[in-house]
């Protein structure tokens, strides 16, 4: 394209936006939907007995590119993966960007590009989107909004209002990657050398877990609050107190000692590419092994249990740590690490 | 709520965002499935034969609030319209929010009241939503991503592809109300004195339209770009020529005023709650009068036909102009109103 950053132009409703839609993302992920250029995209019904679940999530990380990937990247794998959480299919999404003018075409090819490659994985469709341009200095680069809709199949109900007391509390993998990633990219703290960014679309892990352990009671991505949020919504949808094994939690050794210089709690870090998941103790075993095939799932393990709330008591998060110790693990308060999805 | 202004904490996926949740979007808009707190809302599956229709936008217009509506309320009538050109009855919403620090939480609450009021108005609930925040000067106060999903009976077929000449074109009101609404705020002009946004849900109406004509080709939301971009796009999807009366064009006429003095065509000019219209001919006169009934069609009229691309030509769009004389209605080219959604 002739073009070599965005222009107001490229949102106008008029020929310049339609050059960007054919020669940028119709060239990376144009879809036969797309082809038809309505206002709204028309698909099948899903199959006799499936309901729709859908999901929505805005991207506004900073910076664009990142070892592991990028905004596109994330976009794709962050709904696909909410979606995901509920058991369903993931079908399709929608995509709406707010970009910059002034932000280089390259970049955004780029950003396109790896979104097409990671919805091809996932197994997922763009079927209908929207361009927005905002003046330069207000906005930052590029924003992206993704939608998706997926089918849940008959009678799977998970929920974080399931867990028991007794279910086992399972991590696919290592805590903190993403955050960290971001974190010294942004601030030059060059820890990137030695990790990088998890985000990646886990839909198949989950419906192989689903498959081996099909009492499962929940799936949550861990994101923004890191596992401490994510474990504390838990708690509270299900009414339990859930008890976590500090020494059972895998960290990479480059992140553990990166959150230690910058003072952070690695479980209030995010991720990106990662599963937690309750299971009634007798499916724990099979879960795990579900998730280690999986190449997104090599560290799975459990890493704590639910119990009942005692008497009196609120529901809440326990960490048993290494020393013996049991401290109350709290939802991240306030921000420590802004914009990282 | 304590919090008097947005900041970085409301996105953090801990405490705080929690807090934002529960006492702005759930005082404004909670639903059943936004109160399950999952990462997915699960819907009830489509009626048999039903498909689903989706669309998305970014709405990044600039004032937050304007005569006749703020981008609470177009955010919603955005969507719905979309969803509503497929002849798919709304039926559910996603909303993703990008918002600026420092934005005073009370901008937030009126934005969300007057989503939730829209939506009631629509019949669509506000199922799913993700709430991000970036730092001051890097966003413009709010930006509003919604997607919607809604049902297609069985049988109905629209697109910007079935035109077949002899059709007729039909508005169903003026021109250029919103975006001359927006460039006369944003520039301090003055003349929204007379003139405001015609942002408004066109789902009922629609519906009425289907069931008084019911081989209705489609329906297109001449919105960016204005009707002049929408016409160029109709006619190119189904190859035909479309030759409109200039003098059967309803323009206000502070609108048609305002044009001339800043220099606008009027049917380029973006509009927020019209829809263009293209039905058999014999159709025409029912559709018209299914659309005069709704509050918001009463100056829906037939503006002019399709006709076929003569051998060798290609599918354009003509103005029949007052003097008498033909010519060419281009595509917008270019930018002249940015931010009007």
């Amino acid at each position: 394209m002739s073009d070599e950053t965005v222009m107001l132009g490229h949102g106008s409703g008029g020929s310049m936006m339609r050059r960007i839609i054919d020669e940028v993302f119709f060239e990376a992920y144009g879809t036969d939907e797309l082809a038809e250029g309505n206002d709204a995209a028309v698909l099948p019904a899903p199959q006799t007995g499936e309901r729709i679940a859908c999901s929505t999530d805005s991207f506004v990380v900073d910076p664009l590119f990142f070892p592991g990937g990028d905004i596109g990247h994330l976009a794709v794998c962050g709904t696909v993966n909410d979606v995901a959480t509920s058991g369903a299919r993931p079908a399709y999404l929608t995509c709406g960007f707010i970009l910059e003018e002034g932000l280089p075409m390259e970049d955004l090819r780029r950003i396109c590009a790896s979104m097409a490659s990671t919805a091809k994985e996932a197994g997922v469709r763009i079927v209908t989107g929207d361009t927005k341009v905002v003046n330069r200095g207000h906005g930052d680069g590029v924003f992206i909004n993704t939608s998706g809709i997926g089918f849940v199949p008959e009678g799977l109900d998970l929920s974080g209002a399931n867990i028991r007391p007794g279910d086992a509390i399972i991590v696919s993998g290592t805590m903190g990657d993403h955050g960290i990633t971001i974190m010294s990219c942004r601030e030059g703290l060059g820890f990137q050398a030695n990790i990088e960014s998890d985000a990646a679309p886990l839909n198949h892990m989950i419906a192989d877990v689903i498959a081996a352990a099909p009492n499962v009671r929940c799936f949550r991505d861990p994101t923004r609050g890191g596992l401490a949020s994510t474990l504390n919504e838990l708690a509270d949808q299900s009414g339990v107190e859930l008890i976590v094994e500090e020494s059972c939690v895998p960290v990479k050794a480059a992140v553990a000692g990166a959150c230690e210089m910058l003072g952070y709690d690695v479980l209030q870090v995010a991720n990106e590419g990662k599963m937690v998941c309750c299971v009634p103790p007798d499916e724990a075993e099979a879960a795990v092994e579900a998730m280690r095939k999986s190449p997104y799932g090599c560290d799975a393990c459990v890493i704590g249990s639910a119990q009942a709330v005692p008497d009196g008591g609120k529901p809440r998060v326990l960490l048993q740590t290494a020393f013996g110790g049991k401290r109350i693990l709290d939802m991240l308060v306030g921000e420590q690490l802004p914009r990282i999805c």
